[in-house]
């Protein structure tokens, strides 16, 4: 654990610059708005370690796969967001000497995130002045990315400064497979005040389209130009000032077009200039600044959680929803959540099932439904991939990808790539999730419901019958707990399995004609899958006085030590153990059958789940930042708050204090939803029945006064205030609503 | 299968040169005496596609491990046998044009290797003269590789031809994890007929030493020389003849001397020297021929298999012996047998598990006991490294690598390197097959006593107590059918591993009291081991009629489709199934339960032997060259004879006929006893039981006429004949014995 940022609720703020701290001051401090982000690294020249990060949604390379041996199947590349060019790029001079905060003496540094407006600001005296720098990524103008900076003479000098400002497109990426360039220059100009560069990403020979990406920028202020240049790779507008007791400004707008939006290099020309003469000129910083900092209002006004008693709880659920929300906001459904985000190049890959599993239940909650439809678009629009992908492992149906930007799977370890297959029942279940929140059923019974009968189909192929055993089983699969490979009917696989092949036998007779007709399935397949869904194996046991299910089938041979008798010193065990001794251990890296049993929390019955619950949770280590949400979800519905607190809080701050020192690489964007779900659908316990029926269960943690979250339902926005004194529920938009209360009936 | 040699019993030749075909060519001619090696690719200038492959015994480089994903305890480093300097070159010019059989016309090529003699001729005409061509490598003088050349018009015009003969130590692995250099030259030097260069494997960070390789050549014959030259990297000395009707001869001779015998380079220049001086000097390279072909002629006197009425057999199993002698005698107990001996970079490593489990059964009867003594010392040797293992496992005793030059394991595929630990048993049932067929019990009494003590302790921590069932368990292991991965009671595992406790039970009281104290065994230890013994869990079951070893927890869920009635074109699996699919089907790669009963053939029962073999059999794919031996013992064992005969063929002539397509690549080498063991073990039936008697019950194959094989048995050379009259055994050497033949007693 390290916590650099000081506790505040709507600020990160930080006093220090650390160089050893430096990737992780970058990774919290990320700034995006869905179609661009980057991390908070200095525009200006920083020359110790530090990890340069512009990214740009949708826009990746297909590097060539490398592993140490090959596997029969192994996907041709795994996709990379890459390293877009740097377009905040600047050099400053002082007196001609260049401000580089690992080499100059300074003072008075502070860098701060303000969430509520989506706004990074910095401030240091250095060299006789005071410097304040202030950048955005526009949300309300999605190409924009700006900057300004104020600067100040405090020692009663004049100071000449010169500002040298660049996009540079000689930019790499720290994790290529091969050490190779992904970005090629086009073209450069350069003008007075402004200047552009266009590249695209390499040939590659996996016939995955090469992007182009055109970035221009226009500097004023207080700057006198003083020249420009376009080299192959680069351009430059030169500046400079004299700089006394009176504040002068620098200010750099960038646009940003690419080819993921126009046909070819002029059209991405004419609209990028088109987007300085319409939507920029005649606005000032500050007009630009007000209307981006209006979405951000509005989106907290429908989807803001306030703590009170607990300042640092306050800070990291803000957090998080700002970094989702920066991330991902459903206008493009060809984009998706990254597991990093715009905040680092880890894990490459835009799409993990993830999405699914953590980001749709909280989505559907903050956001308009369109958000989460567009989640489901974008399966939808990879069903090709998630063809291919079931194909190379010679089974019919669709198996959608575990990382993907195309829907074509790029990740290389057999037992994953090939085994942990549970991911295509969870893209299953987002449909079920979806129409059961929203009452929506027209996704599942057109566009859904091609997604539904493909992943249906594969698991009818996947599932074998055992002659001896006289049921139909599914062998060697990874299940959600990754710390067990390879295993036989894995609980969690063979449950979501069965329920997807139930699920579509269910909605096959609500499906529009249309789709009927496109994806006919005979009277023969539907037997055959009924004929699964009564046979199929789901292992159960007694265990002592509880009745479970049991996670795979030679788990139980185990030996079943709980990890609070493990020595201290060996967690988290993936730093302490070879990979063999976790594989054969009995520990549990994240929620296996309990994220079964999440699903459908309605479904099983008290003793169900508390059995589970006790038997599994002292078995698992949380080492993924995507479990505890779920336990702390489990433990609140069955009645274990102190548990449910415990398990919140270590989801909560997982990046703010660098918990998994990790955090260096970019944010946990994917787990972010996991403390809002523990507040939510945990200590208030909300839920949606199939019917509909929305219902809440609320607790109030210990340490806490209060908590209060907003959520929109069907038309509604509801703000659900829970105090000492009851649970509050306040209809903000929409019609009245029934709903329950601790089982209690109320209209609001 | 594409075969492109002829048939002939004591030669591999070939009148064809086809540049698809070349380093297949190359693979099939390849010399070795065990100090070194080399494929067998032309001296002069080829420039199409070949493989360049001259290595040296035990030098080589711990390349940085390149994986994917990196798992915990993976090795740092993959050690790989380096491409030494190229020490035969030669560029070759006729009037001025160069020899380059990629580029000119050229006749009458012929390539042969002589398998009687260790010499490799080739010939060809081409630009007027007729070339012959011969090359050894020296098993008379070690350091010592030679070749000469003769040169004949036969246009009856003059010929101005030149030779560039070269010592070169640019180099490199086609197989470099990083496509780095792996050589540094040191020094070079030259002078009128002779040359050497030096040069060192570059740093590495592993702590391996660095080796140092000294090659000298020198040059004579008819040809006056015309220059020398030393640049940084590689030494020439040049010189031309007329060349007419009369013959004109060149030769080459090379030494080379290297760091593991000499301390430093004076050392090693000095030694190189002295060769020159005393043991070349005023020997014909006729002469130095025949030393080498007497020690060949002494080596088939103790070793060659004879077999009438199928040529192609004969010619089969001599290759292999020849081969395995080219790679390993037993004269340097630092050296083991590399998979691809001195043929090809493929595998790196220098050791496998092969080397005990295929390798040490023959030369325990093809050679002195020493050789397989020296085999055991190498593992004694590497004990360091094998208890380095265990504990990056976090596991008490020693883990002796699956792939090794130096004890420390260098393989990174976690389901092998970390699971496929019953390569441990087979290296203590090395220890009692070489005591039970030499008798000579010093071995496991002292040094190998510590071998042994260190695997049971191993095996002890590596078992757990399952409480649930009662019994001793091992999870999470790969047997020797590497097409399931990650097992749970591995039959094969378990019960090695519970003979290897037993017989350290057995063996402790006869340990000598040196290796009694330094290897203390507590009688709590021992008892915890007895314990072990009598409570370890060894799948069996009834399936239909049979009753059955059961290859691990869950075999027999999976559908047991017999090979026989899988469509022809998926076969072989590993080149048209996904690696998952493989995974979960019940096919067998190779022998793995039949493994355990080959290595006890006289401790399980007729009935346990025919059910196993019956029941696993139709399921094996054989997709590892290790495999069909195994099953023709098995199946000769119990009458099965054409199916032994069949298995045999699947062997004995896998390179020779390209079988797995992959000979390019380099020979099989730890392979080829299969052949041998095939015929020996299995239709002869040989077997010496644990009181040192020596038994047949030979059959004869229906399509020979006769077959006779030499073993060495206890200062005895026996030779064993075959023919449909029956089995003739003579001593050639040694003592009078009693022996059984098909169960009647015989004093021969």
């Amino acid at each position: 654990m390290k916590r650099i940022f000081e506790i505040d609720p709507w600020k990160i703020t930080s006093h220090i610059l650390d160089k050893t701290d430096k990737r992780l001051q970058e990774s919290i401090t990320s700034l995006g708005n869905e179609y661009m982000g980057m991390r908070g690294m200095f525009e200006e020249n920083y020359s110790a370690d530090h990890l340069q990060g512009i990214y740009i949604g949708g826009v990746w390379f297909p590097d060539k796969t490398r592993v140490g041996w090959w596997k029969n199947g192994y996907p041709l590349y795994f996709g990379k967001a890459i390293n877009a060019l740097n377009f905040i790029k600047l050099r400053i001079f002082v007196d001609d000497r260049e401000v580089d905060l690992a080499k100059i003496p300074f003072e008075n540094f502070e860098i701060s995130l303000d969430m509520k407006q989506g706004i990074l600001t910095r401030s240091f005296c250095a060299l006789g002045i005071k410097f304040d720098v202030e950048r955005f990524v526009s949300v309300s103008i999605k190409e924009l990315a700006a900057l300004r900076w104020h600067f100040t003479a405090i020692d009663h000098q004049d100071h000449k400064v010169v500002i040298r400002s660049y996009i540079d497109a000689d930019v790499s990426n720290e994790d290529s497979n091969y050490d190779e360039k992904f970005w090629q220059p086009l073209k450069t100009a350069s003008q007075n005040n402004y200047s552009f560069v266009s590249a695209q990403t390499v040939p590659n020979n996996f016939g995955v389209p090469q992007f182009t990406v055109l970035a221009a920028q226009l500097v004023s202020g207080d700057f006198a130009a003083t020249g420009h240049h376009a080299d192959a790779k680069q351009v430059e507008n030169d500046s400079e000032a004299i700089v006394s007791g009176q504040t002068k400004t620098f200010e750099k707008r960038i646009v940003v077009t690419t080819s993921r939006d126009y046909e070819n290099e002029d059209a991405m020309l004419q609209a990028n200039q088109a987007i300085f003469a319409t939507q920029l000129a005649g606005q000032s910083f500050e007009e630009l600044l007000a209307a981006h900092a209006k979405v951000w209002k509005d989106r907290w006004e429908k989807a803001d959680v306030e703590i009170s008693g607990d300042d640092e709880a306050q800070q990291a659920i803000r957090f998080n929803i700002f970094q989702l929300f920066s991330t991902y906001y459903g206008n493009d459904s060809r984009l998706n959540v990254g597991p990093k985000g715009f905040t680092g190049e880890k894990y490459g890959g835009a799409t993990y099932w993830d999405t699914e599993a953590f980001i749709v239940p909280m989505y559907l909650a903050i956001a308009d439904p369109k958000v989460v439809r567009n989640l489901l678009r974008y399966r939808y629009d990879q069903l090709a991939g998630a063809y291919h992908n079931a194909k190379e492992q010679g089974l019919k149906g669709a198996l959608f990808p575990m990382v993907t930007f195309d829907g074509i799977e790029s990740h290389n370890e057999w037992e994953i790539t090939f085994e942990e297959i549970h991911r295509n029942g969870t893209i299953a279940f987002a449909l079920y999730n979806y129409t059961r929140y929203t009452s929506d059923t027209s996704w599942v019974e057109n566009e859904g419901s091609e997604v539904l009968i493909a992943i249906a189909r594969f698991w009818a192929d996947r599932v074998f019958y055992s002659p001896r055993k006289k049921v139909y089983m599914i062998h060697g699969v990874t299940g959600p707990n990754e710390y067990e490979n390879n295993v036989n009917n894995n609980w969690y696989t063979n449950f979501i399995a069965r329920w997807t092949l139930k699920y579509a036998l269910q909605m096959l007779p609500q499906i529009s004609s249309k789709y009927q007709e496109k994806n006919h399935v005979s009277s023969q397949e539907k037997e055959h899958w009924q004929d699964i869904v009564d046979h199929f194996y789901l292992p159960e046991a007694d265990v002592g006085d509880k009745h479970i299910f049991v996670q795979n089938d030679t788990y139980l041979d185990k030996n079943l030590i709980p990890v609070a008798k493990l020595p201290k010193d060996v967690l988290p065990l993936n730093q302490h153990w070879s990979w063999d001794k976790i594989l054969r251990s009995p520990y549990i890296k994240q929620a296996d059958v309990l994220q079964g049993i999440y699903y459908f929390l309605d479904k099983f019955s008290d003793k169900e789940k508390r059995d589970n619950f006790n038997f599994y949770e002292p078995l698992t280590v949380h080492e993924s930042s995507l479990s505890p949400s779920i336990h702390a979800i489990m433990a609140a519905d069955i009645g274990l708050e102190d548990k449910a607190v415990e398990m919140y809080q270590r989801t909560s701050r997982l990046d703010l204090d660098n918990y998994n020192n990790d955090t260096v690489d970019g944010l946990h964007i994917t787990s972010m939803s996991g403390s809002w779900l523990a507040i939510v659908q945990g200590f208030a316990g909300m839920r949606v029945s199939d019917q509909g029926r929305l219902s809440f269960k609320p607790f109030l943690p210990k340490l806490w006064h209060s908590y209060s979250f907003r959520i929109n339902f069907r038309g509604r926005l509801l703000k659900i205030s829970v105090d000492a004194h009851g649970t509050q529920i306040d209809r903000m938009l929409g019609e009245p609503i029934a709903l329950s209360v601790n089982g209690q009936e109320r209209e609001v």
